[in-house]
């Protein structure tokens, strides 16, 4: 059954499948020592800067927690909106491996910047565990994107702090795409540091990329990785997805097609709930999400037919993911069925 | 270009390779709760016993480290062998998911058992790590086996002093196929505790597996594979390659290969060093390696057409490991080779 | 200089000093064998329960953070609440030792109780850091006291979610003389699981203990503590202050003078008050601790007479704390001079 | 009983003892900002260097693993003897607070300087926990001092290969006494980096020192000591001990008596055995320790009147410390009761 669960429900994307099966003649080196990785190393140079080191791990979980290991001290402190996935949804692997998280207020889904710096009052204070680095989703957990204007001022704050900027980007791209800007303007203009960047919801089979950008943070990464049982062994099979995924634009098409989607389908949700005010979309449509109260009572009915989930338990607030293999039909038969289940 | 450098330089298995392709259309739903998990399963119940529970996770490192945090607490010890991966090849990720330490004296590659209780005196005393888990490598890290006796005799010390029995098992299937013994003689009847079982090395892309057979390990584990980044999002990648490596008897084919081609290498450089004594085979093969040493003057020449290697940069020990795609022809050129160059 | 920056800013009380003295001479077994120690863990089984076991650590961190060890696991949390000492003042030392923090609403330095479930509710999600301990302060950081039925009310919720119930009892000696109540009234009857009991900010030189009344966690602390660095040499020391201490109705007695001089202090400031609305008192005084809004020009004159810290830069709201050598002519002193700054 | 268990079996020292009495009136500022501490701090600058920076914790065992912490990261190795507390001692501290160990072989308790380099040739390698800290135990664990030309050579090893040189030193002033030298002479100019220095078994109630000599490890080491549980509170109670320690020559006086004392139970025990050779003394006296195999059958009863410990069971070798309370008097005693006990 497809659905609008997760863009990890989706499987491999035609391309990155092919990618898989173009790198599995022969032998080749393992651990990241492999010319497929040399290969789309300097894709990512061009892409970002030509000081880009660029490490393959394995899911979501690692690309963000290794990043903050590599940029923190276990005495420092990772700061992070309230309702991010690094404090709610990664069962205390950032404190695991890295640090302490301490939580800024949020409004649509990001932090708010003017309160960023009530958090640092206690520099210095040896009782006190010292910020060092910036978290931000991108886009955020409720779909939502911060602007290139809101990043740059978010950036600032950390370098008049001596802090680092960390991006988790498990769908980059489609930020990327809904900003309609490039990675360059987005990352490297800002002042972003280092960066968790996504192949899992972006139709890859498994792998993502932890992008350093600040040269003092590349020192120690491999070793980083390695103890903490994220070093690829055949690498190749990661490093040429992404070396299909970057190159030619298929990022961008591949999130593009997402976006796109979930656009149609804010559009369809959107006109329903003109006639049906019980529908409430909560959340502006940015990303590959639409965030809608549905009435409880029609609930069952429709999940039985597009698999989703249930937000928030109080007031029924639904996620809905839509993905690189989401079809025009897929969101008419949705939008279809919802209107059905409201004019009962 | 192949050689003998690791079974890990190999590609993917078509078999393997097939069942990725096998798994991929449509929505599945993500982190293990997927059909083909719950598909193999049933085969992994069915080869070792019918409580066992089996978790994914992405390498070997992990498959280890989180065997080990699953069965051991901050405060205590591991014992494994002086030569083990675990001591040497891990950048130190047993201490840092786990806890200690503690190696002990080996012979061909395997613990000494005898020696196993003089590590244990300590029990009790609380400047002391406490020992709770025996972590033995099969096949060893020098390519011999454990006997059943031998593994039997160990799991007895184990039981004796609390402790729990876990086998690294990398390249399990090779030692099962080198004792003509089967997952349930070697593993249930004589009373291991949880194992680290290898995909990689047996021809997957990426996937090894936590098997936990003793039911008092198994109630945390998926909240500490979580924690610890090892949560595979598109788990049925690693299931159905499991399913397709489990099902009828595929494991022991790939495995088998591997080893009779290890065969064939052993029986042609013993022939060739009756006439050439300066080439020393210094392991048993027993599994898919063969360790020997080469004269330091023809090491780069045959490097430059078959990679592998040195062991032991002192006296140029040299591990040959062979692979599920090694050929009886890569055999023959590389002894040719080889006789070539002693013949110089 | 005297003042009222903190209890730990006094020396050591004159009774406790004796007791220093009192075990100095000759030999001792070290690390907690010493006949002191045997001699006080009667008296501490006669104050909560036959059962209990206690430990002894070095400071007020150590106490907390041993606590959560012994009774969470690396993928667990603690739910405290959001201005809680654990969370605020110890450089991420739970996250260190223990797990992670989740922290609660709070209402006059207590948890709010009836939001507490709402933290519970995605108990068994892997992707959940798993709630396992309540840890609540007594008396609070802003120096009020839960009620015996308030803290029964918390055990039950602990109770019926398998949870524990730890106290931050840094002072918590305090809350008893307040409460008119017994340890056994207010920590045995009610259900907590396991203490932190502080001893320095009662006029202790250095020393803590760790209670813990609840059987299940008592297996493993001594480990914990020599590997977290706490097991302390000449443990006599420590074991006999406490004797010293639990001696005699000692304890009450020191504390209620620092609970009688609070008292005094705040019905002082309130009868200023009166006469100089700009001065307010913000919190209940129910130990040794008066919070008071004192107005920003006159702040700095006043500590250069008698020192204490500014709890919240925004609006100069001060805490003061009086402590075992507090005396009533200090008191007298401190608000006549706050009566004359306000008067000019 | 006194005895020859160790020197942390012994009281205060009746100099140490007053230093607490002479500052504890009236109140101090806490965690480290009071005067004692501010005083204390200009000694250790004329005794070591005046960029030394000193921080107190409460035990040895804190100080050797807060000294790893500070100069190596999770990834990284520290190396020290195969009988070291570090490795043998401390429960796991050191993996648990700093990083990985890596034991060297040893003579007379010292590590074999020649081999050291044999564990530094895998640096770079990902695989492998990358050697950070060489930490050596003066005087060693059975009682022998590492001569200044030794600590010169491993120092020289350590810079050259980018790594620090820690200093086990829960006896540290015992070396100095027996070596006639000085702090300068042994650790400022053969260049070492960090000292763990002992008090509690010269004569202290409690306290040790880390001192931080090379500048670049003493940036964050507040802030380590804080979230490791190890920040005293009333830190005059350490700072003044180690005043009155540092002040006069006190320390060598204390440490030069627990020697002398040693090498009178030396001199004795030698004499006895030219007559009883099945007294068999195994170690040089150059601390103030005396290791001796004694005969099985007398062990019970010369300990129920001495005690002592049995430091290998397997051939009854036995450590007997002298202490700074020792006396001449009970060595003869001992002596005289050894000889009647081998008489018999």
């Amino acid at each position: 059954m497809k659905g609008f669960g997760s863009d990890n429900h989706s499987g491999v994307h035609p391309l990155l499948l092919q990618s898989i099966l173009d790198c599995n003649s022969f032998h080749e080196p393992s651990y990241g020592t492999d010319s497929y990785s040399a290969k789309t190393d300097v894709l990512f140079k061009n892409l970002f800067h030509q000081d880009t080191e660029v490490h393959y791990v394995y899911n979501g979980t690692a690309a963000n927690v290794l990043s903050l290991r590599c940029a923190m001290k276990r005495h420092e402190t990772v700061l992070c909106s309230d309702i991010s996935h690094l404090h709610l949804d990664e069962c205390g692997s950032p404190e695991f491996f890295a640090g302490k998280i301490q939580t800024l207020p949020t409004l649509n889904g990001k932090i708010i910047i003017s309160e960023i710096e009530n958090y640092l009052i206690r520099k210095g204070d040896q009782h006190y565990s010292q910020p060092r680095i910036i978290s931000i989703t991108q886009p955020t957990e409720v779909g939502t994107c911060y602007s290139i204007e809101e990043i740059k001022k978010i950036s600032i704050i950390a370098q008049n702090h001596k802090m680092f900027l960390h991006i988790d980007g498990a769908r980059l791209a489609n930020s990327l795409f809904f900003l309609k800007t490039t990675f360059k303007k987005m990352l490297i203009e800002t002042g972003v540091d280092i960066i968790s960047m996504g192949g899992t919801k972006n139709g890859f089979a498994f792998g993502e990329a932890v992008i350093i950008l600040n040269k003092t943070l590349q020192k120690d990464f491999k070793f980083i990785r390695k103890q903490s049982a994220q070093l690829p062994s055949k690498t190749r099979f990661i490093a040429n997805q992404f070396w299909a995924y970057l190159n030619n634009d298929t990022y961008l098409k591949i999130a593009g097609h997402s976006v796109q989607m979930a656009e149609l389908l804010y559009l369809k949700l959107s006109d329903i709930s003109k006639k049906h005010p019980e529908l409430i979309i909560t959340q502006k449509q940015q990303s590959n999400a639409v965030f809608v109260i549905i009435p409880k009572e029609i609930i069952k009915t429709i999940r039985s037919h597009f698999f989703f989930y249930v937000w928030n338990e109080k007031n029924y607030e639904c996620r809905l993911m839509t993905s690189w293999d989401t079809t025009a039909k897929e969101i008419d038969d949705f939008s279809g069925l919802m209107l059905d289940q409201l004019s009962l």
